[in-house]
């Protein structure tokens, strides 16, 4: 167990937080709700913009950069939008600081410098960006415009975590104009289907694709789309959504396009995003009470390799051995460190980079210099290993497939255990309590319902899967009728 | 000459902007000041950014992300600093919006939601930074520290011209801390040789290292080095700078160290930084009056093909060879767009990619199907030449690597010819009226005489060339002794 982080098991809460601050991830800045995303964090967060931007310019799509500021009449045009996002806005009312004359070497905001309209600090962009669209849609052929936005973005939160929920966070937004509705919503299930790829493929995270229900809508949307996953504590995290836009934002915009048949029609619109509540979500998966363990695709470092010695001389020896299988594999395209530091003992290097979820840890000793042989240790499992110098540029490779696939296989062996189903409502309250996790039960379809549920079990519909089976059943709450099963959960 | 752009000889200033919004690289939004960069102009923001990281990294640098909001008290801490930047600060000083009760579905600002302490959205982030770093920095041990950050900044400029000057821009601004002050020069300077390598490498962009004068030196800075570019109006255009901090930010923000010798000291600092603005710079030192000239390295499109057809099996004979031409040219790395609209004819699309400044323009007409030829023409020079297919893959990269030696020398040599060393004020005057570009005189190194000189010539001191050979020499101004010329100019 690391030093002053408590286990999963006697703070679940207060180990994330404690994981992320030791493990030198991020810390809350002196900034109301803002956090500063320390190095190794931000490198985490810059393999993931990697893996994602090629997947959305494999799918055709192109990044821009839209303003910060949003006037508040630009706000308020989609109302929806706006009323979903009015509460927690941060507002720029004035332009320019002046000396405060009551009070030298200290500024006052300038009473002359009000802006005539406020700006909004964009929670969101669908706002700016379809005031923008409607000049550059006139034709069909204009269409479809597809274009993702790598931003900061500002929801003034009032409860806020590291990663998980802050008033600034980093995020990318797609924002896809069409001319057909078929194709806004192959456009959605599409970016769904990225998402999911890449929390699959890259972060190790099984997730469950699914429609959210009309209350966890996003504001001006007509279907939102998500990914949910489940944490350790068998909470769920919603990792990515892909909303179904409509027509709203064009209607509020004024966007209409001259169809290939010579018709006046309003633009077909969607949005979607991840942000870096991702990097929340990887640690909560797959750490341990021993610090983070961190999938092979996003580790900023692979390996680490650690030189046990008595003296300069075998200091010495073993360095030029750790170099030669450092080149070796960085040569493989392998980000390497080797620990060379000699104010620490191997005990602490070793503590440090499990801390850190560093994938593979090399130990080389005068014996194994001796003997043409490495220890070599897995993150994930903590099992060693002596493997052999001469087949070490074989095994690495091999080891860190494995240690993705493993920890994936995990996760998901877990969110397996820990999703029940049941059919009537004391069962439902009785896992909710007792084992907590997925539950898969009937709802009749209606918010209120759902709001009940809410109240009285603070569980929400995480989504109705996509490939939910038709099945008659009946509501849990309401004994009304249900075509198919929905997934409850209490959410981050 | 492309349509409704004026030639430079006839408008300068609007044939720039004429091209911005032409060639599809931006255009004002409607929020006050800020840009909107549409993907053409983005992915040139994207290379150089892929360049400059790359650079960043490979001098130890890493990346990180501290808040956009710099509270008001933080931010007057460095007075020099705060100063500077107080006048055109953007301001949040509330955190919600609410219902008009006057105004069905209209928001207003609630006056219920005003902060305790006013935000400053960052000018730039000195002040956060430093604020930080007081927690990470104890002993020697934690320097240096050598952060980067990718981000945009908002300045309220109350003239704006795209990518030039917005109120919202993009760039990078590196902070770092050290333990020394020799250090901390050593630093500043190798960033200062960052930057210019990147200018002449990536942009093709000659420049002139130097340092500012006391008038011209960052708020906060003890030093402020930057590389200056010529345009081809024969101004000059800061392209990027470097500063020395010395110990106040450390100051400011009592950033103190234990020193392997057990002092506790002030820590030193430097910061840098390049914006969207070198896009501007880019498109003002070599572009033509047909378009944009881009160099190689940066050009988002490095090869169009254009098919010259009569006929659909003209069109599909031609389309075969075209699309193993660019499979080809894909698989050496290069960025190939084969434009086979059948909306456009020939001409139309020449004109088009010359506007957006594609180095290598390839046509293929029947003939050339028959002879084993395309037709190659260099947006440069404007000078075309038949070039056997089978010899394709070795000239176009050859041509290439031509095109942007080729772009740089021609940039050269123009600074060179408007480049004048004076000696009397008289001169001064008169080269500046009727020939521009850059003035080399003396100067008795006062404020006061640069202050007289630039309201009666618009000339700044640009820098104080760091290759400057020492010379005696009389101060055109004051008639006082200087040690070494200095160059002026007017500038963006």
């Amino acid at each position: 167990m690391a030093k002053g982080i408590p286990t999963r098991e006697e703070d679940y809460a207060q180990w994330y937080i404690e994981l992320v601050k030791q493990a030198d991830l991020a810390e809350n800045s002196d900034v109301r709700g803002c956090m500063v995303i320390k190095p190794y964090g931000y490198s985490i967060w810059e393999k993931m913009q990697q893996a994602l931007d090629k997947m959305f310019k494999d799918t055709g799509h192109v990044n821009a950069y839209f303003p910060l500021f949003v006037p508040k009449s630009m706000f308020e045009a989609e109302e929806k939008n706006a009323e979903g996002f009015a509460k927690e806005c941060a507002i720029v009312t004035h332009y320019r600081l002046k000396n405060d004359p009551d009070n030298k070497g200290k500024l006052i905001v300038d009473p002359n410098a009000k802006l005539e309209e406020e700006l909004v600090v964009r929670p969101t962009s669908e706002a700016i960006i379809w005031n923008t669209y409607k000049k550059w849609i006139q034709s069909y052929r204009d269409l479809p415009i597809l274009i993702n936005q790598w931003a900061n973005v500002v929801r003034w939160e009032m409860r806020t975590r590291l990663f998980l929920r802050t008033a600034e966070f980093l995020w990318q937004e797609g924002h896809t104009a069409h001319a057909t509705k078929e194709e806004a919503i192959a456009e959605t299930e599409q970016m769904l289907d990225v998402y999911a790829a890449f929390a699959e493929e890259f972060m190790a995270l099984p997730v469950i694709k699914g429609r959210k229900s009309e209350n966890e809508r996003f504001p001006g949307a007509l279907d939102t789309y998500c990914i949910e996953a489940m944490m350790q504590d068998g909470k769920a995290l919603q990792a990515g959504t892909s909303h179904f836009l409509g027509q709203n934002f064009a209607n509020a915009f004024d966007v209409k396009f001259t169809s290939k048949e010579g018709k006046l029609e309003y633009v077909w619109g969607t949005s979607w995003g991840v942000s870096t509540r991702l990097i929340g979500a990887l640690i909560m998966a797959h750490s341990d009470d021993d610090g983070l363990i961190l999938p092979p695709k996003l580790a900023p470092i692979h390996v680490v390799i650690v030189p046990i010695f008595k003296t300069e001389e075998e200091f010495n020896r073993i360095s030029d051995k750790a170099n030669e299988i450092a080149k070796a594999l960085r040569k493989q395209g392998y980000s390497v460190k080797y620990d060379n530091r000699d104010t620490q003992k191997p005990g602490f290097k070793f503590a440090e980079w499990e801390l850190k979820g560093v994938p593979v840890r090399i130990a080389i000793g005068p014996r194994d210099l001796e003997n043409g042989t490495v220890e070599v240790a897995r993150r994930d499992t903590k099992s060693k290993q002596v493997i052999a110098l001469a087949e070490l540029e074989q095994s690495i490779p091999a080891l860190l497939d494995d240690i993705q696939q493993n920890i994936y296989n995990r996760a998901l062996t877990f969110r397996t255990n820990n999703t029940t189903a049941v059919n009537t409502y004391e069962e439902f309250k009785k896992v909710l309590a007792e084992k907590g996790g997925f539950v898969s039960a009937h709802w009749d379809g209606t918010p209120e319902t759902e709001q009940k549920i809410k109240e009285e079990t603070k569980a929400t519909i995480r989504c109705i899967p996509l490939d939910a089976k038709e099945e008659e059943g009946k509501c849990i709450y309401s004994g009304q009728p249900s075509k198919r099963r929905v997934l409850f959960a209490q959410a981050y």
